[in-house]
Protein backbone atom coordinates (compact mmCIF):
# COMPACT_ATOMS: atom_id res chain seq x y z
CA UNK A 1 0.00 0.00 0.00
CA UNK A 2 1.06 3.40 -0.94
CA UNK A 3 1.92 4.71 2.79
CA UNK A 4 2.96 8.11 3.65
CA UNK A 5 3.84 9.25 7.34
CA UNK A 6 3.29 12.57 9.03
CA UNK A 7 5.23 13.79 11.76
CA UNK A 8 2.62 16.17 13.32
CA UNK A 9 4.10 18.55 15.71
CA UNK A 10 2.54 21.06 18.35
CA UNK A 11 4.26 24.40 16.29
CA UNK A 12 5.53 27.82 17.69
CA UNK A 13 5.59 31.42 17.29
CA UNK A 14 9.26 31.14 16.40
CA UNK A 15 10.58 29.44 13.33
CA UNK A 16 13.48 27.97 14.48
CA UNK A 17 11.36 26.00 16.68
CA UNK A 18 11.26 23.41 14.24
CA UNK A 19 14.56 22.90 13.38
CA UNK A 20 15.03 19.86 15.47
CA UNK A 21 11.95 18.08 13.97
CA UNK A 22 13.56 19.02 10.35
CA UNK A 23 16.28 16.82 11.49
CA UNK A 24 14.14 13.71 12.64
CA UNK A 25 12.08 14.19 9.24
CA UNK A 26 16.01 14.13 7.29
CA UNK A 27 16.77 11.08 9.55
CA UNK A 28 13.52 8.83 8.21
CA UNK A 29 13.73 9.91 4.41
CA UNK A 30 17.33 8.87 4.64
CA UNK A 31 16.07 5.88 5.55
CA UNK A 32 12.89 4.84 3.88
CA UNK A 33 13.26 6.22 0.54
CA UNK A 34 9.76 4.53 -0.58
CA UNK A 35 7.40 6.64 1.73
CA UNK A 36 6.42 9.86 1.67
CA UNK A 37 7.19 11.71 4.97
CA UNK A 38 6.31 15.41 5.61
CA UNK A 39 6.44 17.68 8.88
CA UNK A 40 3.12 19.60 9.70
CA UNK A 41 1.86 21.68 12.80
CA UNK A 42 -1.15 21.95 14.92
CA UNK A 43 -0.39 25.84 15.41
CA UNK A 44 1.58 28.72 14.51
CA UNK A 45 4.02 27.10 11.40
CA UNK A 46 2.73 25.45 8.57
CA UNK A 47 1.70 23.50 6.44
CA UNK A 48 -1.12 22.45 8.72
CA UNK A 49 -2.01 18.72 9.02
CA UNK A 50 -5.30 19.40 6.57
CA UNK A 51 -2.55 21.27 4.11
CA UNK A 52 -0.34 17.75 4.23
CA UNK A 53 -3.46 15.76 3.87
CA UNK A 54 -4.35 17.53 0.85
CA UNK A 55 -1.05 17.25 -0.59
CA UNK A 56 -0.49 14.04 -0.07
CA UNK A 57 -4.26 12.64 -1.49
CA UNK A 58 -3.52 14.39 -4.45
CA UNK A 59 -0.43 12.24 -4.85
CA UNK A 60 -2.53 8.67 -4.67
CA UNK A 61 -1.66 8.18 -1.28
CA UNK A 62 -3.58 4.86 0.56
CA UNK A 63 -2.67 4.91 3.70
CA UNK A 64 -1.66 8.69 6.25
CA UNK A 65 0.45 7.58 9.21
CA UNK A 66 0.23 10.24 11.64
CA UNK A 67 2.98 10.35 14.35
CA UNK A 68 2.58 12.79 17.24
CA UNK A 69 6.24 14.45 17.63
CA UNK A 70 5.05 15.18 21.49
CA UNK A 71 6.87 14.43 24.41
CA UNK A 72 3.77 13.18 26.20
CA UNK A 73 0.19 13.14 25.37
CA UNK A 74 -2.08 15.70 26.67
CA UNK A 75 -5.16 17.40 25.31
CA UNK A 76 -4.05 18.37 22.19
CA UNK A 77 -3.71 14.51 21.23
CA UNK A 78 -6.29 12.89 23.24
CA UNK A 79 -9.18 15.61 21.93
CA UNK A 80 -8.08 17.98 18.95
CA UNK A 81 -6.27 15.19 16.60
CA UNK A 82 -8.62 12.78 16.92
CA UNK A 83 -11.33 15.36 16.40
CA UNK A 84 -8.73 16.47 12.95
CA UNK A 85 -8.38 12.85 12.33
CA UNK A 86 -12.07 12.23 12.24
CA UNK A 87 -12.74 15.56 9.81
CA UNK A 88 -10.29 14.50 7.35
CA UNK A 89 -11.71 10.75 7.02
CA UNK A 90 -14.90 12.49 6.20
CA UNK A 91 -13.20 14.43 3.36
CA UNK A 92 -10.76 11.87 2.18
CA UNK A 93 -12.87 8.31 3.59
CA UNK A 94 -10.79 5.94 0.72
CA UNK A 95 -7.52 7.16 2.65
CA UNK A 96 -7.03 5.10 5.79
CA UNK A 97 -5.70 7.17 8.73
CA UNK A 98 -4.01 5.69 11.53
CA UNK A 99 -2.82 7.84 14.57
CA UNK A 100 -0.22 6.67 16.76
CA UNK A 101 0.52 7.81 20.17
CA UNK A 102 3.30 10.62 22.26
CA UNK A 103 6.66 9.64 20.80
CA UNK A 104 8.20 10.86 24.11
CA UNK A 105 5.88 7.39 25.30
CA UNK A 106 8.36 5.22 23.41
CA UNK A 107 10.70 3.33 25.69
CA UNK A 108 13.45 4.21 23.18
CA UNK A 109 12.77 7.18 23.19
CA UNK A 110 12.66 7.75 27.38
CA UNK A 111 15.89 5.32 27.33
CA UNK A 112 17.34 8.37 25.05
CA UNK A 113 16.46 11.51 26.69
CA UNK A 114 17.53 9.63 30.06
CA UNK A 115 21.12 8.37 28.37
CA UNK A 116 21.09 12.24 26.85
CA UNK A 117 20.13 14.45 29.95
CA UNK A 118 23.63 12.28 31.48
CA UNK A 119 25.69 13.10 28.77
CA UNK A 120 24.61 17.21 28.58
CA UNK A 121 24.85 17.17 32.55
CA UNK A 122 28.07 15.68 32.49
CA UNK A 123 27.43 12.57 34.74
CA UNK A 124 28.94 8.65 34.11
CA UNK A 125 26.79 6.47 32.18
CA UNK A 126 26.57 3.55 34.45
CA UNK B 1 30.43 18.98 44.07
CA UNK B 2 26.90 18.45 45.10
CA UNK B 3 24.81 18.38 41.57
CA UNK B 4 21.21 17.50 41.39
CA UNK B 5 19.34 17.61 38.46
CA UNK B 6 15.43 18.83 37.63
CA UNK B 7 14.03 17.43 34.55
CA UNK B 8 12.15 20.55 33.36
CA UNK B 9 8.75 19.89 31.71
CA UNK B 10 5.91 21.82 30.28
CA UNK B 11 2.85 20.22 32.38
CA UNK B 12 -0.73 19.69 31.50
CA UNK B 13 -4.31 19.86 32.48
CA UNK B 14 -4.46 15.85 32.35
CA UNK B 15 -1.79 14.03 34.95
CA UNK B 16 -1.37 11.46 32.97
CA UNK B 17 0.88 13.74 31.12
CA UNK B 18 3.65 13.21 33.37
CA UNK B 19 3.95 9.40 32.86
CA UNK B 20 6.65 8.60 30.20
CA UNK B 21 8.63 11.85 31.73
CA UNK B 22 8.51 9.57 35.47
CA UNK B 23 9.72 7.13 33.46
CA UNK B 24 12.70 9.04 32.12
CA UNK B 25 13.15 9.93 35.83
CA UNK B 26 13.46 6.72 36.83
CA UNK B 27 15.56 5.42 33.93
CA UNK B 28 18.08 8.33 35.23
CA UNK B 29 17.80 7.40 38.79
CA UNK B 30 18.44 3.29 38.18
CA UNK B 31 21.62 4.73 36.40
CA UNK B 32 23.08 7.67 39.17
CA UNK B 33 22.23 6.92 42.28
CA UNK B 34 24.45 9.43 43.84
CA UNK B 35 22.86 12.28 42.17
CA UNK B 36 19.56 13.72 43.36
CA UNK B 37 17.05 14.18 40.19
CA UNK B 38 13.67 15.57 40.03
CA UNK B 39 10.89 16.46 37.73
CA UNK B 40 9.13 19.98 37.96
CA UNK B 41 7.01 21.56 36.04
CA UNK B 42 6.56 24.91 34.32
CA UNK B 43 2.29 24.68 34.78
CA UNK B 44 0.09 22.97 35.49
CA UNK B 45 1.15 20.12 37.90
CA UNK B 46 3.49 20.40 40.66
CA UNK B 47 6.07 20.88 42.02
CA UNK B 48 7.18 24.15 40.26
CA UNK B 49 10.66 24.52 39.57
CA UNK B 50 10.47 26.93 42.48
CA UNK B 51 9.56 24.09 44.52
CA UNK B 52 12.39 21.76 43.32
CA UNK B 53 14.60 24.48 44.08
CA UNK B 54 13.74 25.08 47.63
CA UNK B 55 13.87 21.68 48.44
CA UNK B 56 17.39 20.90 47.00
CA UNK B 57 18.67 24.01 48.88
CA UNK B 58 17.62 23.17 51.56
CA UNK B 59 19.61 19.51 51.34
CA UNK B 60 22.69 21.68 50.68
CA UNK B 61 22.76 20.68 46.88
CA UNK B 62 25.82 23.47 45.73
CA UNK B 63 25.23 22.56 41.85
CA UNK B 64 21.29 22.31 39.79
CA UNK B 65 21.64 21.52 36.69
CA UNK B 66 18.19 22.39 34.79
CA UNK B 67 17.31 19.96 31.47
CA UNK B 68 14.36 20.87 29.77
CA UNK B 69 12.32 18.25 28.81
CA UNK B 70 10.99 19.72 25.73
CA UNK B 71 10.42 18.35 21.89
CA UNK B 72 12.18 21.71 20.84
CA UNK B 73 13.03 25.28 22.42
CA UNK B 74 10.61 28.14 21.71
CA UNK B 75 9.35 31.34 24.25
CA UNK B 76 8.88 28.94 27.64
CA UNK B 77 12.74 28.58 27.01
CA UNK B 78 14.26 31.47 25.35
CA UNK B 79 12.79 33.53 27.45
CA UNK B 80 10.27 32.48 30.67
CA UNK B 81 13.29 29.81 31.50
CA UNK B 82 16.19 32.38 31.91
CA UNK B 83 14.17 34.45 33.49
CA UNK B 84 13.07 32.18 36.16
CA UNK B 85 16.41 31.07 36.75
CA UNK B 86 17.63 34.46 37.28
CA UNK B 87 15.25 34.82 39.99
CA UNK B 88 16.47 31.81 41.36
CA UNK B 89 19.85 32.82 41.29
CA UNK B 90 19.36 36.00 43.30
CA UNK B 91 17.67 33.87 46.04
CA UNK B 92 20.18 31.48 46.25
CA UNK B 93 23.59 32.66 45.27
CA UNK B 94 25.42 30.20 46.73
CA UNK B 95 23.92 27.48 44.39
CA UNK B 96 25.48 27.00 40.95
CA UNK B 97 22.41 26.99 37.96
CA UNK B 98 23.54 25.72 34.78
CA UNK B 99 20.71 26.05 31.87
CA UNK B 100 20.82 23.15 29.28
CA UNK B 101 18.58 23.16 25.67
CA UNK B 102 16.00 21.50 24.88
CA UNK B 103 16.27 17.34 25.21
CA UNK B 104 15.26 16.75 21.63
CA UNK B 105 18.02 19.14 19.55
CA UNK B 106 20.37 15.90 21.39
CA UNK B 107 21.32 13.67 18.02
CA UNK B 108 21.02 10.97 20.48
CA UNK B 109 17.30 11.56 20.81
CA UNK B 110 16.63 12.97 17.00
CA UNK B 111 17.67 9.61 15.62
CA UNK B 112 15.82 7.81 18.88
CA UNK B 113 12.90 9.27 17.49
CA UNK B 114 13.39 8.51 13.80
CA UNK B 115 14.21 4.73 14.70
CA UNK B 116 10.86 4.66 17.27
CA UNK B 117 8.80 6.87 14.59
CA UNK B 118 9.71 4.17 11.87
CA UNK B 119 8.64 1.05 14.44
CA UNK B 120 5.20 1.95 15.26
CA UNK B 121 4.68 2.78 11.38
CA UNK B 122 5.75 -0.97 10.73
CA UNK B 123 7.99 0.28 8.01
CA UNK B 124 11.30 -1.54 7.82
CA UNK B 125 14.03 -0.14 9.79
CA UNK B 126 16.79 -0.12 6.24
Amino acid sequence: MNTALILFAHGARDPEWARPLRRVEAAIRQRVTSVAVELAFLEFLTPTLTDSVAKMAAEGVEKIAVLPMFIAAGGHLKRELPEMIERLRAIYPDIEFVQYGAIGEHERVIQAIATASLEVAGLPLA
